[in-house]
């Protein structure tokens, strides 16, 4: 009798992650995790599944169709949908265990159930840094830096931090008496480049009742451009007699000021007084990031400063500032950029396995090239040489060591560059020295 | 209003992890991804949701209490429970992508709604390794050459690799004309270490229908002990004249004698003829790994050869070996025996920071010391000294670095190492070298 398969697939919306894609993916994330760790974020991590009350609010029925959310026993339950809200949770529940101010990151993936047309996954990896329990400037500078260090480790040579500070957005909407109106008046305007100033100013109209001189005035001063120093001239006429403004500008100085200090150029830094962000949430300075080369596929690091994060768990006030670097987008961009080698193996060399009597000699032989810090994936079984050059090969491997019968009689190996099909005969003593040459 | 809080709190059987407890757990993690990466396993990743019927099978009505299923929609979901069932579907499905031998790691959590009374956790991490598509022994020995550098580069000096043939039992229990009875008693002499030979007897009787003598040979057998080579030596007699027991006789010898080849010591290598494990499952060598300062913990990483892993999705004949480091059980072992610091940071320095008009200055200079490798903490705002220590301290830098007016004036720092209270002052160009030459 023949049982009948089941047919393997992911759910829709989901996705494998074959080799090829998961060693830049690990090496986004480990090359992440240095820099958090260079400034002393320190990880945590927090379950995938929680209390829907915790991640959605005692009044959470308008997330329904976005979140994870069943039954579990007499719980209802529901995978968590970003890294904000545990965050939020976890300080709250662990606040004096911790200690303020706590610099935190955390990398894990998230789920939504978005509509899957739009090309989003429903399970994706976020990459959160926090700083909690300040109200330092210092913070929101160190937030850029880190930014900064990030793209840099990365290897981007081109790309822009975008900054700005709600505050000035709060003294531009004062002055025009428009301070109860924000929230319409920033929404529309966050889209900007996707719909252009008469649009904007349409939606603005509708949704926040403002005259055509309001909406001209803030969409104009949206669009304020040159040097951040040229920039910071035109705002500060506009903004700087109210008290917000004031603060706002006063804390942008600073900021750029402070990014300067750490070494930061200023093709990297761009104040743009455009950029809102969800406006409900961001109250100070505000990040997004944005590749020389790929403008278009929209921030890579985004972020921004709060004033209160765990009011819905705690009486405590825990003002903060965090970014959140958009892994699957860079991912996406890199390999657009073709920073993205095909290559299936995290090892550089190959062993190739000719005689079963000779096997522990290869093994012996692999192993002393792995505790040399060089990795070697050993054939595990006697085969022709053209059938694991083939595997190499299209493993990407970057060498082949060969030993025949003739070589191990000799003491030799052959060393081949399966790119360039260059051999290099040497001392079976003198390979670890030899490929450590090759490999730099 | 008074908004009523939401009280903080995560779901039973669920937990956060704090910084003290995710630093070691994060280096685990790095540290087994470094020994499988030099053996050329490549990383994959799988959603955490699938189709219940591929998780479950289509009469998964039995695992229903275990697994974490719901609907969504028209679709029964459930959460990855293993990642061995998501390793098949995974590779029935990019068979040919992928092509084979195929070796893979796979890091991440899965959920099971166990009891929790046990003190076993609901969602854990998986740090899984396999080599599929190849039935050579090497394989095997290169199993148990991953499973000693683990634990080599996890600085265990006391640990033993238990190392079994399932083809030695499946002999034994041939001759004694048992071969029909193996599942009920292997399943009771996995049992022998808790509960003793008497009641491993009394079992395999009543569930096997064992005879006194079948019984009394089959403990009797699997309490062989002595060095590999005597154990080898008196098991031949026993299973050699069975084709299955004779083949288990030689991958055992070719296993042990390649583990030695491949720079093993006795002592971490022990010939285990008591150990079975999910016998419906493995089908050769299988391994158990003890720790000798914890051998009650139990195995921290186990595995074994299979005969065909996915023939609940595909025709193809895929066998292979892999393995499963317990990385909770190993942290718990870790904390138990003293080998992890309670610290709470990644990064050794503290920069204290005394004025905020010195602040681009310090910012300046804790990156200095990042850009040169040394991870540092600025303090995010300018604050009493003892306050800034005690923050220090209970963190777990190692050297806070002190830099107040006068030092700035005269282009000096002080190095505190907080553990000693000792002070180094130094010109501020050299900090950098002498805080290298402190942490080595």
């Amino acid at each position: 009798m023949t049982r009948k398969l089941i047919q393997p697939r992911t759910l829709k919306g989901f996705r494998d992650y074959l080799p090829s894609t998961m060693i830049p993916r690990e090496w986004l994330i480990d090359t992440a995790k240095t820099v958090y760790r260079s400034f002393g974020f320190s990880p945590i991590d927090t379950p995938a599944l929680e209390h829907a009350e915790i991640l959605l609010g005692k009044g959470g029925d308008e997330s329904d169709r976005q979140v994870y959310k069943f039954t579990r026993g007499k719980r209802e339950v529901a995978m968590r949908f970003d890294l904000t809200v545990p965050l939020a949770r976890f300080v709250a529940q662990h606040e004096h265990e911790l200690g303020l101010p706590f610099k935190r990151y955390h990398i894990g993936p998230v789920w939504r159930g978005e509509n899957t047309q739009r090309g989003r996954y429903r399970e994706f990896m976020q990459c959160d840094f926090d700083t909690l329990g300040t109200v330092s400037t210092m913070a929101d500078t160190e937030t850029g830096l880190v930014i900064h260090e990030l793209f840099q480790a990365m290897g981007f040579e081109k790309f822009a931090i975008h900054v700005n500070n709600r505050k000035i957005l709060t003294g531009l909407l004062t002055g025009l008496e428009l301070q109860d109106q924000a929230v319409p008046v920033l929404r529309a305007l966050d889209k900007i480049d996707k719909i252009g100033p008469d649009k904007v100013r349409a939606e603005m109209a509708q949704t926040a009742g403002t005259t055509d001189a309001q909406s001209q005035a803030i969409v104009e001063f949206s669009q304020l451009s040159g040097t951040n120093a040229e920039v910071l001239e035109k705002v500060e006429p506009v903004v700087g007699g109210t008290e917000s403004g004031s603060e706002g500008l006063s804390q942008l100085h600073e900021v750029l000021a402070g990014m300067a200090a750490g070494g930061v150029k200023d093709e990297h830094v761009h104040l743009d007084v455009s950029i809102a962000r969800g406006l409900d949430y961001y109250t100070g300075t505000i990040y997004e990031t944005f590749l020389g080369e790929l403008p278009d596929i929209g921030s890579v690091c985004s972020g921004g400063r709060y004033d209160d994060l765990a009011s819905t768990y705690t009486k405590s006030h825990i003002p903060g500032i965090g970014a959140s670097l958009g892994l699957d987008r860079l991912l996406a961009a890199m390999e657009e950029l073709g920073k993205i080698d095909a290559v299936a193996t995290p090892a550089p060399v190959f062993v190739a396995f000719f005689s079963k009597e000779r096997g522990n000699d290869y093994c012996a032989l692999a192993m002393d090239l792995r505790r040399a810090g060089i990795g070697a994936e050993l054939y595990p079984s006697a085969r022709k040489l053209g059938e694991q050059l083939k595997y190499a090969d299209r493993r990407g491997f970057q060498f082949a060591v060969i030993v025949g019968d003739s070589e191990w009689e000799a003491g030799t190996c052959q060393i081949k560059e399966l790119a360039t099909k260059q051999s290099h005969e040497v001392e079976q003593t003198g390979l670890v020295a030899k490929l450590r040459e090759l490999l730099q």
